[in-house]
């Protein structure tokens, strides 16, 4: 029965790399899911679209599974929703702007079967033998939350994404208050984010932002002005609505996604656009210059985002010129930062004028430095602490912060994915390990297996040929001189005439009529590895080499 | 004969994006070449292992090119060097250790036929109409020099790649001196780099990395010290073996260009190791921890470098662990972020302690900031300036850093590559455009035309799918079931058959035996748009399709 007492946290996301976020909590015979994210694929995943949490584990589990519970609506808490959905029958917990945020995400995958509940800061929802209260925190989008689980061992608190924010854009500091309630009355484990672990001091407030658009909104009173940044940063946006009201100027909104995030939060009450004040992107050539703002997505220099394609001389309504000033109000994520500098590049040589990072304080992080970390630590004094959202240097430094603060070493666990984290009411210990593994999205298919994205590495390093040879399955005998078909990979017109000869020569060793009628594959690995053996001594390269011998 | 007047500055990199640093001046029948460097591939050149300027210019000019002048010994000036010795025989220029680091790389490419001229600081060389004095600067390389180039139409100075060290390691501070007489004679034309010209205030002398890395050898007396940083730091070199002198270590180097640079600035007197300081890499496990300090490329997460593979545990003779603290002496250049950073999260696995340069002082850059490169333009008063050495971005920064020191905006030009700008005495302008590409070396094989590398990308994005087929030449029969081959593409076993039957049915359309006799490409087009249509219905991806129809 002692066996029962354990509470375990299974990391399906959030810790390591790859894989955002989703953390697990089971007791006995309930589970509860806190966040459902995708990760966006890095350079060594081509072609593929998302990465999604391997739901093995919720699937072999799924009759105990009591709600999902979402802290915000960032891609990388919600993205991977519709696919969890598809498998598992669970009712779905958050605040308003995610629950919208999720519902078009569902929509356009076709999933119908869900049902989503609404929360405020301050609900408590009953979970099997859970407990969740959602607290309000500040981050770049509203409607985030922290969450206080009560648990038959002891309180868990899961940050969310946060940031301790006093000049908030709608007025609503973090919950201070609330947060040192719970602190004292006894928190067993804290779950906090590790973002900017590695950033002294505190995070500049959002209001920051605002100040330095004002001055550049009145520094280019003759000029157009783009500002581009994330969609669901929507407190950003009623910056440049509120500003754009106070230096009369239209707003039009370039986008997809930023025209579905602004229908979204004016619809809920979460944005706040005057009337007459915004102008359809089509519309735009009636407004002056002087007159307009876009607002534009594109500021990671997405491939297909309304500023590339600014930037590319694609973009159907906004031809950029000399009388631009584009503010890009955002920080290069990580393995961004060539597309975004090639889109300024290209920008520049328009003739624009381009505000980034590097220049002005046009960007600040959604997420908690040092100080605000510690401040979490120090009001929730958890008994035991587990390090999430962040690479593993980003988890390694924020164990050693939590030391700083008297936390010692065996109270810790860095978890990695795939790890379950065990707990009773005074213990902490890494437990099993259970299936994990990342699938990708490739278009409409999913790659499990990730064999895929192996051959594509290996094609794009190298390219391929194709070995074509036609043999008689009467006689045995080659019919045709063999053909050599490459792509992505580059050889001498010499080097096609030797490797046909090379494909000629291994065929004639064998005894085809006696492969024909049993097994070709041993024909076939040995073109593979002459070929394999010359290609690469004539050219330093390893082209994947398809051997399709038909018989005839 | 007032055309023959005019200097032509012909920029075949350094100005934009991709190709980096070479420039030729052209006057009558005269051309100098300065600097043959290459680029490292960025993500969108699957495969490529380095890209070099076209040289067509230079080719349709060889009987003009009176020398090839080398700045300093970096990549990115000298790595392009023995391609274009290939096709162009002409003295080459630099100082020792340039000249030292050139050598090694045209023996790798077995390039016989050049002379190398080895010049110091001071020497000025005559070149046709044009006198090259060399200068020198600071920079990350020792032996680095700017030029002060004399022409018929006046003085060009070149600044190479420069910062301003008033404590740098060998004591020779850049020639201000020199400079200064210079700008006094009359400079016509300025080409300065412009790497860090975002960038506030003075870059950081050398000497603060000694500094941090005192502190850190003094912090870790018991633990073992491994310091990767890049392999032609030459004074960063030096001081990790003065201080393994001062802290009683053994040194060891890892790394095939870190032993072939160390070797080569010994045997020129570049470089100062003492004797019995250095312990072989093979032989370390006779040396205690905290007697040994090793010094390991792979600052940047090179994949096949020696950091790389102690993080991987792939490296023979260094196994990392917890008694390992690991410098990593350099910035990561933008695009290697991801895989340094998984090198970090890896060593952190290991249990070792990772320093790096968002948590100490122990790099510091080699280019100019914002007050020195003003520094420069003040020395030199220089009538007409072009940026050179960066992004469009970083060109059109230095362009307006100029006009805040009173340049006139019709004074200055902003050149890409491919451009030609034309000098007299008293105007500049832009003059017409030569053939200009990249051309991509690939193993052993060149890419001029960039098919190869659009195939692959193609390939990596969505792989491929090969449609095979048999057909008798004189019935124009099929001969058997078309079989399906994909690779890198995700198709079920439905979709398989789906697509051999519309291979199929496609090839029953054609009069078979008629295109047998005349032409098949018309079949395989068919094939190749029927398939593609399907395929993209059912998966939304398009993989490269390669029909092959064998005729027996």
């Amino acid at each position: 029965m002692k066996e029962k007492k354990v509470l375990k946290v299974r990391f399906l996301g959030g810790v390591g790399e790859i894989g955002k976020n989703m953390t697990a909590l089971e007791y006995g015979k309930d589970i509860i899911v806190i966040d459902a994210g995708l990760t966006f694929p890095s350079v060594d995943m081509p072609g593929i679209d998302q990465v999604i949490p391997d739901t093995t584990y919720l699937l072999q589990n799924k009759d105990k599974i009591r709600g999902i519970i979402l802290t915000h609506g960032h891609e990388d808490h919600i993205g991977g929703l519709p696919y969890v959905l598809k498998d598992i029958s669970a009712p779905v917990y958050g605040t308003k702007l995610t629950l919208v945020l999720c519902e078009h995400k569902l929509k356009e995958q076709k999933v119908s079967d869900y049902t989503l509940n609404c929360v405020n800061p301050g609900t408590v929802v009953k979970l099997g033998c859970f407990t969740v209260e959602f607290i309000h925190v500040n981050h770049s989008i509203p409607g985030s939350c922290a969450l206080s689980i009560g648990t038959p061992v002891g309180t868990v608190f899961h940050s969310g994404d946060f940031k301790i924010d006093l000049t908030p854009i709608n007025g609503a500091m973090i919950d201070m208050p609330r947060i040192s309630e719970i602190g004292k009355k006894g928190v067993l484990l804290l779950l906090c984010e590790s973002t900017n672990v590695e950033h002294e001091g505190y995070t500049m407030s959002e209001h920051v932002v605002g100040e330095t658009l004002d001055r550049l909104f009145a520094d280019n009173v003759k000029r157009r002005i783009i500002v581009a940044t994330f969609a669901t940063n929507v407190h950003r946006l009623q910056q440049i609505v509120d500003l754009a009201v106070k230096h009369k100027r239209k707003v039009a909104f370039s986008g997809r996604s930023m025209l579905n995030v602004v229908e979204a939060a004016v619809k809920i009450g979460e944005m706040n656009i005057p009337e007459n004040i915004t102008v359809d992107i089509s519309k735009i050539k009636n407004v002056a210059d002087k007159d307009l703002v876009i607002v534009s997505t594109g500021s990671q220099g997405e491939p297909m985002s309304a500023l590339t394609r600014m930037a590319a001389g694609d973009h159907d309504q906004v031809k950029v010129g000399a009388n631009d000033t584009i503010i890009i109000s955002a920080s290069p994520i990580p393995g961004n930062e060539k597309n975004i500098y090639q889109v300024i590049n290209n920008l520049y040589r328009m003739g624009a004028e381009v505000v980034y990072k590097s220049i002005e304080k046009i960007h600040v992080s959604g997420h908690a430095c040092q100080e605000e970390l510690k401040i979490l630590h120090t009001l929730l004094k958890p008994k035991f602490f587990i390090p999430v959202h962040g690479e593993y240097r980003h988890l390694k430094k924020h164990v050693k912060l939590a030391r700083s603060l008297g936390m010692k070493e065996t109270n810790m666990v860095i978890a990695e994915l795939g790890d379950t984290v065990e707990l009773t009411e005074k213990t902490i210990k890494s437990g099993e390990k259970f299936q994990f593994g990342a699938r990708y999205i490739d278009g409409l298919s999913i790659d499990d297996t990730q064999t895929v994205v192996r051959d594509r590495k290996r094609l794009a390093e190298d390219g391929l040929i194709v070995a074509v040879c036609c043999v008689s399955d009467y006689s045995g005998e080659i019919m045709q001189e063999p053909d050599i078909i490459n792509k992505g990979s580059i050889l001498s017109e010499v080097q096609v005439q030797e490797a046909k000869r090379i494909v000629y020569k291994t065929i004639s060793e064998f005894d085809v009529k006696a492969a024909v009628a049993s097994d070709m594959s041993e024909i076939r690995n040995s073109i593979r590895k002459n070929l394999r053996n010359y290609i690469f001594k004539a050219t330093k390269k390893n082209p994947m080499i398809i051997p399709v011998i038909t018989e005839v």
